[in-house]
Formats: C-alpha cells, structure tokens, sequence
C-alpha cells in the first residue's frame, strides 16, 4: 500500500521518472502511484484515440483505488510514417528504430487523462509534436545504443538526455516530447481549481 | 587559473549552468572557463549581429588565454516584437517582461561562437527559435516572480524550469531557448573532428 498523505489531492499514474520531472519542475506536488492496467489489452489503433484510451484507463485503475483524489494518467508514442515505434526489444530493434528516424520528421503523441471518481469528472486528450532528427550516421546511432539510453524509451531515444544532439527542431510543445504535456495539463487541472491548492 | 587538464581540448567560455548541463547532458567532456569579456562595452544592434558578436568576443577572450583548446563561446537574448529583453533589474521589471511575453510569440536568438586561436579557426551562428506562451493571469506572473526564477534569465523566464507552464509551444531548436543549440554546436564540432575524440 502507498503512504498517501491525506493532503495530496493529486496522484500522478504512472512510474515514469521523466513525468516526475516534468510535473515537479513545473512546480506541483503530488504523489506517484503508478497504475497497474495492462497496456497489452489493448489493440494498437490510431495514435491518438489509442495514447487517449491507455492514458484513460491508466488513469482510471487509480481512480477506483483512490475516489477522492484527483489522478493523471498518461502514454506517449513515437509514430513515424504509419509505424507506431514502442520501446525497442533489442539492440538490432534501436538500431531499426533511430535508422526510421533519421534525418527526418517524425510525431510524438501524448495521451493524458485527467480523472477524479467522487466527483465523476473525466478529461482526456492527447497532444502531438513534430520532431526533426539531423541526419545521422551509422557510428553515431552504434555510440547511441552502446549507451543504453534507448531501451525503455519509445522511439529508441530521450529528447532530454543524450539524444538531445539528434534533434534539430520541434514544432509543438517539448514537454509533450519528454512524456506529459505540462502546460496543458495544468490548464486542465486549473479547470478543475487544484490549480490553487498546488502553488 | 583554472585547473585545465591536458587533455581537455574543448573549453567553455560561459559560466551558465545551463549551459554546462546542456553539454554535458549531451555527452560531452569539457572544461568550464567563464569569459572575462565586458559584454556593456558591445553596442545593441539586430538581434543576430548582437548575438553573434558577443558570442565571438568570449570565445575569444577565453581564445587568447588557451590558443590550442577548442572554445564554445554563446550569448542568448529574447526578441518580443523589437524589443531585446534582457535579465530583469527588478520584480516590476519582470512583471513587464512576463506581461509582454503573454499569450504571444516572441523569439530566442543564440549566437554561438567555436573558435581556435593555434589553427586560426572561427566559426560564429546563430539560431532562432519561436516561442509561445499561454494566456498568464496577474497571479500567476505574481507566483512566478516570488519564486525568483525570474531574475538571472533574459527575458525572465526559464524554460526548463517552472516556466514550463507557461510555453504552449516552441517551433525550432529547444535547446537554443535553454542557452546553446546543441545540435548545431555539435555539427560544429564535427566538422573540427574534435566530436571523435568527445565520444
């Protein structure tokens, strides 16, 4: 069992450190209790309508555990092309994955949810970026996956860490990149006035 | 005088954290040598010019001082419609700048500056990055103001930091907004072959 604390209103749902960050830089507090949903129950659909519903559902499974709190469940994708990049099996896998990447436009999609069970509020929606990656060469997608930092990445790799030097330009939010759209998320949550609680 | 090991052949002329973690979080390995260079004694002109030339004139401040390191010299400043906003001098300073920057786009140009004084080598850019903020409200500029972030950032804002909030989205490099365009400033480097010898 999680220690809440009875004054966190808000419960992030998911393990994610990289959404950690992200909702802590910005300045919130919150607990993390990730969900235990099984992402392979559901079949793989358009982008956006599939992060929305494994954001929901994330959000959800928390939601029945804790009614009173107010709960934020995400997934982010990596789609190029008509490919949907999850997070790569193997080193040949990486190697496939930021070969499709390269020197290209591809989108990230982020599904987030936003749900308290007493008060029977839900919000989902799902936001999308354009990345470019510069054009790479063989030894340098070969340094990368000797790294690690792919493996429990989507797309193979992490804007904010070493990956940083692939990336040319985004177009859209960066925060929805790492994993959270923040500022939307917040916007949301403003919505529903914990906005003022949390500053 | 700073403790340069031999082996560290690039050097970066800048004391801002920021930048430091962008490098390295990049992968990079380098030695810190903040420049001494008056940057008062350089008139404002376009953006770019200004950018440019300030970045140029720490590389090679720091240049003269270490003639067979490689130097990353770089200044960032924020355009909102012509106006060059700078590190705030007051809170009612920030507080302008933050209503300026509200639920518009300005812009954030980096110039950098790599040079090498032994090889005779200078290659100075810059890059320009869009950037959007929400709608702000009086309280929230107030909030952000009392959590003095504002107040060593040009333009009165972090983006990597509480900020983050604020930015709906970036069209461009992401990293230019925090203080160095990493890719650009590492496909520099490569053409110095200094890269293959970093990795």
């Amino acid at each position: 069992m999680h220690n809440l604390k009875k004054e966190s209103l808000l419960i992030l749902a998911s393990e994610s450190p990289r959404r950690k960050e992200l909702l802590a830089g910005a300045g919130l507090s919150f607990t993390v209790i990730p969900s235990l949903f099984d992402e392979s129950s559901v079949p793989i659909s358009a982008p956006e309508t599939y992060v929305k519903l494994l954001a929901e559902s994330k959000a959800s499974d928390v939601s029945n555990k804790y009614p009173e709190q107010w709960i934020i469940g995400a997934d982010t994708i990596v789609q190029s092309d008509n490919d949907i990049l999850g997070k790569p099996s193997s080193e040949k896998d990486a190697f496939r994955m930021l070969k499709q990447l390269n020197g290209r436009i591809h989108h990230v999609v982020t599904g987030y949810s936003i749900c308290c069970k007493k008060r029977n509020f839900n919000f989902t929606e799902a936001v999308t970026t354009e990345v470019l990656f510069k054009d790479l060469t063989e030894k340098e997608i070969c340094w990368y996956i000797n790294t690690k930092e792919p493996f429990d990445k989507a797309g193979a790799y992490a804007i904010q860490g070493l990956a940083s030097r692939f990336v040319k330009r985004i177009n859209g939010s960066y925060t929805n990149v790492v994993g959270l759209p923040v500022c939307e998320v917040i916007e949301a949550l403003e919505r529903t006035k914990i906005w003022s609680r949390n500053i």
